[in-house]
């Protein structure tokens, strides 16, 4: 059995389109000096650590870690370097989670950070062709690319099955955005908070069918940080340490999946159902013995690169059965005041998508909320349980899970 | 305390400049299906990945880790990319070192690949910009790579200032070439086997002072991959297992380190002494409950990058005092028939420097031999320890030592 691992600090700078006066170094060297003041700790009582970084291009430099690590003066530590799209952060975090878990080292930080609008021409406010090159190579550059399946269109298909299968309406992925955007009104680090109604993202422009621009995540700066403890280190460090009780994760095939020997036997099923994540929810879910999640947590932060994609988790997180997510946010359910709500920072619709960082914040959100320390954002806290999704690749085929929580008895206020 | 770790598989394609006929997903296969068969397993018995995949831009392609995934139908299951320079195989095998160590995994494959030749212009047999630019991405772009500080030039720095401070000579080195490309005549794998003097060295093309052109290490295609498993898998998988006694990893500062308080307040050393090997060897042999390595140790694979950077790691693993090098390879110590044989792979000047699969190929090299199935390059085995060390990034800053070995009571033949 893993050691108990604790969450012990948390820090993260605001996310906006631009941090004109800020390098990447300077954003974690910001979010991780509130990390680490959060937990009451020095660069010294690191052991270790872990960097989420996703897009080499956007900044022309490789190894943006190691220059963090130079800028945090953490001479003499390990530090790796985990990329894997927009699940980077949720990667960054597992990787985190296991160097404790392993008994190796006590005290792991775990830093994500990005700066991407340097490749953005802010004369003609659209995305230059360096940005565009440098997300586009995401794809399957074989197959998908030349087919013009960037990161909305191999999406938008995704989002098309479910429609096509399940039925589900642009309006009730419309309610998804005008949630998260509402959401990130009680965000202080929000990029992009609006109170919307449901015909405005309608009528919002067209990005690939059945996208609008309200369904779709931002292009954001940012770094966040966490501060993960062995159960011995916690305890001394804090009264209010929040426990990772589950971490998930599967990757699926690349979207097309045109190389795949199961997908020639037609093994692969539907692509409205995201394999990925249902496979890292049950491992997630068994880790922390949940069996009936929607009334086990009380919150869950959801990977919401677009609305559609928020929906779809819905499902394989089963909060709702497959097909079901549509039903799920017409009730209610995942609004703020709803019986679970989802997504209560924003997430990357509202609060907004600094890749590396991205899960990063999302898992500190959950810290909070279990810590009942969000401010205006919070919610009740009565199960004592959070859930962490985050997604990346091309068809959404990585998917991490973490499920967070205190102990009941003990830590409960 | 970690769980005890074994490796049980190991496998590696041919290493060479060029695989016109294989894709890195097709190279990723081919050592995985090897490393799989040599344990025994199916892909069915592996519960996660970790993937060492350096650049991005060799194939313009993002997420090659996700495409091997693919490639290889694990579906499902978690496959996490690291990248950290040249030692990205020396920090994915340290992640899959604490991915079966946490508890959480019990078999875990560690991949590594690289495919570059598609960057290169064959017609006039130099790198074309674009691979160039590749590589220069992973300097400081805001301090080093402006000072024409790519690979070969940060590095000769190291090298320079060592012989200012030891009197270390360009012709000491120059052995550890010759060595190494002699090591390389055993190896059937090996991209460059060949029969040196150190005259030949000294006389070929010069790049940066004081590097000759086979003082350098190679652009190579290939790829290599390892099963790690716990203690209670490894003991049914195989009755030949090596354990995995020590892993350290350290990060220095970027070369230049400009942006550095610590370098501010003068605390800075010198750049002869490379203070991330020193700090990664001490920890590998801390927890290794390694002593005397020179009398401990049956073989090391040193990450020779450059001829200096071999004799430079002699010091910091501490097979000799600081500035002993010179005399260490005068005295033939580090020779195949030497008292401690190094890098007898022929390493990245004689076998090739596939950057994610190099450090995994190197452990590879260790862990056959310590199973004394190295066929022709077997070295004697009487201690049961062998050393494998990994280095990467501007200026050598991050390094990983692991200390792989027999139990010696139990298992030495």
């Amino acid at each position: 059995m893993p050691e108990r691992v604790a969450v012990v600090g948390f820090g993260v700078t605001r996310f906006a389109a631009r941090h004109p006066d800020a390098t990447y170094f300077e954003l974690a060297f910001d979010a991780t000096k509130e990390a680490l003041s959060d937990a009451g700790l020095t660069p010294n009582d690191i052991d270790a650590v872990v960097y989420g970084v996703y897009n080499d291009l956007f900044e022309r430099q490789f190894m943006q870690d190691v220059l963090i690590h130079d800028y945090l003066g953490l001479y003499g530590k390990p530090g790796v370097r985990v990329t894997t799209g927009g699940s980077t952060g949720g990667y960054a975090f597992r990787e985190a989670y296991l160097t404790v878990a392993s008994g190796l080292h006590d005290i792991v930080l775990c830093i994500g950070a990005e700066k991407c609008a340097d490749c953005f021409d802010y004369v003609v406010g659209k995305p230059t062709p360096e940005v565009v090159k440098a997300i586009a190579y995401s794809a399957d550059m074989t197959y998908e690319f030349p087919s013009g399946m960037y990161a909305a269109s191999s999406y938008a298909l995704l989002a098309r099955a479910h429609m096509d299968k399940y039925g589900t309406t642009e309006e009730q992925a419309a309610k998804v955005s005008v949630k998260n955007h509402k959401n990130a009104m009680l965000n202080p680090i929000a990029q992009s908070p609006m109170e919307l109604t449901v015909e405005e993202v309608m009528k919002s422009r067209m990005i690939a069918y059945p996208f609008k621009m309200l369904d779709c995540c931002l292009y954001t700066e940012g770094a966040a940080a966490l501060v993960l403890a062995t159960e011995k280190k916690a305890k001394k460090i804090t009264d209010n340490p929040v426990w990772v009780k589950g971490v998930g994760a599967a990757n699926d095939k690349a979207f097309t999946g045109f190389r795949s020997t199961s997908d020639k036997l037609g093994k692969y099923g539907d692509i409205a159902d995201l394999r990925s994540h249902y496979a890292a929810a049950e491992a997630a879910y068994r880790m922390a013995g949940l069996t009936d999640p929607i009334r086990q947590l009380d919150l869950a932060e959801i990977h919401d690169a677009f609305s559609f994609t928020e929906l779809q988790a819905y499902e394989a997180m089963r909060f709702c059965p497959p097909g079901g997510a549509g039903k799920f946010i017409d009730e209610g359910i995942p609004e703020r005041e709803g019986e679970l709500p989802c997504t209560v920072s924003g997430g990357l619709i509202g609060c907004g998508h600094a890749v590396g960082a991205t899960g990063i914040m999302q898992t500190g959100e959950v810290v909070m909320q279990l810590r009942e320390e969000a401010g205006k954002k919070q919610v009740p806290i009565k199960r004592g349980n959070g859930l962490v999704h985050s997604i990346g690749g091309p068809g959404s085929c990585y998917c991490t899970v973490a499920v967070l929580g205190k102990d009941k008895e003990k830590e409960r206020k």
